[in-house]
């Protein structure tokens, strides 16, 4: 039997502050304390989204975490982003951690999953993932019957994410950020740059919409994605 | 300017009532007509997802359509059940059809939208995916930094299945139903089967998680699906 306070890992979707599930909203208006994480001497994303439902009454604990951080270095950053988590599960304080999306699904929920959820009794509520906001924003019908979708991540060498989307109906190639000129020109060597489709900040108030060939790549924000849909006529 | 109602296109997520969207619930309260399909002789399964949330004065409006429907047979029968949509949408009133999981994912609204909304003034509404909701119901973290996820219709041939898991990161094999044998001897030719985890119905009153092998091909549901979480640790 666990004891001390329980741990939720709750996915807050992609920026629109109603695409919040009513169970993370009911959990997170019940929660003593409530944890965020943003990129260093930025405010909050998951906490912006939120930030109307919060009660007034939360302790609050913010978390600092580089931007596209990698593995190795993200391990000693989260062994030090638990500490302060872990002390109000000790005392039995349950905890609400936010995360943008959904927790599991490339969400930064999972380096604190994996450093407590032995310890504390934990629940994960999934959210909506911009990958599934941003076909809709875009008006796109993504995938259907037996069409295979694959996730790509842009930081992807190019050869891979070639052999990648030479083998799918339909893609997302995320976090695109700086990787932008070599997805695009990818896309036009490809032949799928007319159903290459750009957006970023899917659902929140930036939302932007610019076709493929007018971006300009020295402002491509981490938070954008690339949505190739089916070809398969409905 | 388009006339008549409005069209709403809602994700109504996997199963839990509790993991529809704030923006969903609150569509769907203040539609005069929620429309929603079922397979034959079945109650509609998004219509009870959201059963406790109608009002009692919605005009509902129920489409049959077979499980599993090849798409050419699919276009004739989406003729047919556009039309009673259609008429409420012509005498100005808003219709809100819902759909399990989320509606360009996989989703039937596709067929509905295609048709529907060059003529309507058409919104569409993301919803929890059971590929988002089925992980965090195994408590699996997914995929994480630079992952390739692919998503996979267990209807497709072996060897496609088969190219498609030695190339990526983690999966999701959906639609297993009659297909499940198929796929489960693929992951163990591929070495694959200790990391597989199935479950079915996720997130509803009726989820079971069922160690790969124990799992008994006859009785393999639609709703079901096989998820390979990244090997990578975090």
């Amino acid at each position: 039997m666990k004891s001390g306070g329980r741990l939720y890992g709750i996915g807050v979707g992609p920026g629109d502050p109603e695409l919040l599930t009513l169970k993370a909203l009911r959990l997170l208006r019940a929660a003593p304390v409530v944890a965020y994480q943003s990129a260093s001497d930025r405010p909050s994303i998951a906490r912006g989204i939120v930030s109307q439902y919060l009660t007034g009454n939360q302790i609050e604990v913010l978390y600092h975490l580089p931007r596209a951080l990698e593995p190795e270095k993200a391990k000693s950053i989260y062994d030090q982003a638990v500490e302060p988590i872990a002390a109000h599960l000790a005392v039995g304080r349950d905890v609400v951690v936010l995360c943008e999306g959904d927790p599991f699904f490339y969400g930064s929920f999972m380096y604190l999953f994996t450093r407590l959820s032995d310890q504390y009794e934990t629940e994960v509520v999934p959210g909506i993932s911009s990958v599934m906001a941003s076909p809709v924003a875009l008006g796109l019908p993504f995938t259907y019957y037996t069409d295979i979708l694959t996730v790509l991540p842009a930081p992807l060498p190019a050869e891979v994410l070639i052999t990648q989307l030479l083998a799918t109906d339909a893609a997302a190639i995320i976090k695109l950020g700086r990787h932008f000129t070599k997805v695009r020109d990818i896309l036009h060597q490809l032949g799928l740059a007319s159903r290459a489709k750009y957006i970023e900040r899917a659902t929140t108030s930036q939302q932007r919409i610019v076709p493929l060939d007018e971006v300009n790549p020295d402002e491509v924000p981490y938070f954008s994605m690339i949505v190739i849909p089916t070809k398969n006529k409905l």
